[in-house]
């Protein structure tokens, strides 16, 4: 069976939740939002195109930064309306500069930063 | 500063994605839905309780599988709108008595399944 991303189940707004997960480590990097054409970049391309809902645009990881994400592999869930994207990260992946974007975590009945910017 | 589960941003429905990884492996297990409700259920009982959006209700993670998932830290992503939950897993997490919901790959062109039924 061929790999179609037309096959997946999109939210109304046409986009599929992408958790990207560093391919080595197995940290979870950052969650973001795909549009099928912005899949279909990320396979032919290689590197991880990500739909911006704040701009709504095509958002290419790492395209200013230099922070980008290469695909190692794609992973589709079960009910086929889930993205996991296994990827080689260059940098941080978070605009914090922070290597994941869950740098915080609710400890003790409040909250902690458990990860330092690394740039 | 205190953890106050309204300080997250929900969508349009009153709901953040939460994802599931392994405490012990890393292995990201799934990705379900949570409301400030279900997540103070979580916080109070130690056990995840996520909305189950089909159902329009709470969904007691393993309430009738036995297949509940332990909190083990809650982490909050930089913009307060994503949800990471290191869990400990009781069995498999994915309906299919997979250990993960993210049991298939494309590979290859194709689509590949890369974890059997455990259960």
């Amino acid at each position: 069976m061929s790999f179609d991303p037309s096959t997946l189940r999109y939210d109304a707004h046409g986009l599929i939740p992408a958790i990207a997960q560093d391919h080595a480590t197995g940290e979870v990097l950052m969650m973001a939002w795909m549009s099928a054409e912005s899949l279909r970049e990320t396979l032919e391309d290689g590197r991880v195109t990500y739909w911006s809902r704040s701009r709504k645009a095509f958002w290419a990881k790492g395209e200013s930064s230099g922070h980008v994400q290469r695909l190692i592999e794609l992973r589709i869930d079960c009910d086929r309306d889930c993205l996991l994207l296994l990827v080689d990260q260059t940098g941080p992946a978070c605009h914090t500069n922070r290597r994941s974007c869950f740098y915080t975590a609710a400890r003790d009945g409040g909250e902690v930063v458990i990860l330092e910017p690394i740039a």
